[in-house]
């Protein structure tokens, strides 16, 4: 029996080659008996375990958390579901690691476990290597330079949407593409970014590639691809 | 005598935290004979070194690459001296680490000596955990969600130019605020923004502090400090 609860850990596993994990999460995960992750409802597949996998031991207790791929209201009781499931492990004094895509607050799905369990465990973030330093460093594109605006926008948005906010930005990253790749490109042709954006999907995993935005296929782009558009600055 | 020229490598080595480095540029920096990293001209003092310092062994040859303050025209012989200083090692042969600051290609120095030199020698660039996420993550504030548009600017920025970038901004992070601080602390009133906003020095650092907004000496605050706003949506 245990006194105290046990500690939540949201940990940054990075954008996809297990090698860029930091120290400190491997650490942790090495060290934690309950290991949890987001994973998909409908096929149960988790990337954030995939990215892990080499790292974790048989022994180690393990908690799929099942997550509809839409995020709206009716997917709230799905992070309550999740949330109790880590408590009752908490309760007893377990720690208990979530593993996180990329870095746990920038776009994650433990940011709903966050806000549901901070004031009742204590929780520490690992935060992880983003996959838009990642898309950036396999394209070979300095991202931003010195007092440079840095904008991230989904590609969700509608175009009107996009434009506004792309047109502030002296580098920009536009994520989750998927079938959202003719809208996006119409737009950095509006706003004359074209000819610097850059295509990736599924930056520094098994299955990257790299293609010139000409030739990419626009019923093929997966939601984890990524345009880049670097800023134009260097010395001025 | 080698027959083929050495690698260049930018590794990021994350925010402060030496367990923030990857388990990948940890491997590369161990396994490299020759060490570079960005220092001040007037101290000698290099962040990136301090933060690498426990991985560096004594027989591993060091290079500090001196880089003003001041990045303009007048800095660039400065980055042509350090491209000149690297190549010599490259041409030898010898693989070339150079130390980056969380990443190498979000506001980084290395920027500049990969434009110099990435069309001259293989380079890799292994991407790092960028301030900005270990600040949300040491302020607990899941930064963005779901669709959210990140926008992040330098503090350095005239304060109407500010506005209209953060103006499109679900969730921002404020960079390199310095003597900056009271300018940005009144954009982000206008915007509405400060009761959000969120200030932490040197993050994962053993010198990080975090401070409330309104009890923040404006005459104190150092270019490595951060305001972040985290976003506000949740389920919707």
């Amino acid at each position: 029996m245990s006194d105290s609860v046990g500690c939540l850990y949201g940990l940054g596993v990075g954008p996809g080659d297990p090698e860029l994990i930091t120290v400190k999460a491997l650490r942790i995960l090495r060290s934690t008996d309950v290991i949890a992750y987001p994973a998909s409802e409908n096929n149960q597949k988790s990337l954030a375990r995939a990215i892990a996998s080499e790292y974790i031991k048989p022994e180690q207790i393990e908690i799929p958390l099942y997550f509809p791929f839409k995020l709206d209201r009716s997917s709230e009781p799905y992070y309550q579901k999740a949330a109790t499931t880590l408590a009752e492990y908490l309760d007893r004094g377990d720690n208990v690691v979530v593993l996180c895509e990329g870095d746990p607050f920038f776009y994650g799905s433990f940011m709903y476990i966050y806000n549901l369990l901070m004031n009742r465990y204590p929780i520490e973030v690992v935060p992880g290597v983003s996959s838009m330093m990642a898309a950036a460093a396999c394209l070979g594109s300095p991202l931003t330079y010195r007092n440079d605006t840095c904008v991230v926008v989904s590609a969700i948005l509608p175009a009107e949407v996009l434009k506004s906010k792309l047109a502030v930005a002296d580098a920009a990253v536009i994520i989750k593409l998927g079938k959202n790749f003719t809208k996006v490109v119409a737009v950095l042709k509006e706003l004359g970014l074209c000819d610097r954006a850059k295509y990736i999907e599924k930056a520094t995993t098994q299955e990257q590639k790299i293609i010139a935005i000409a030739s990419v296929n626009p019923t093929k782009v997966p939601y984890f691809a990524t345009i880049v558009v670097p800023s134009e600055s260097k010395f001025k």
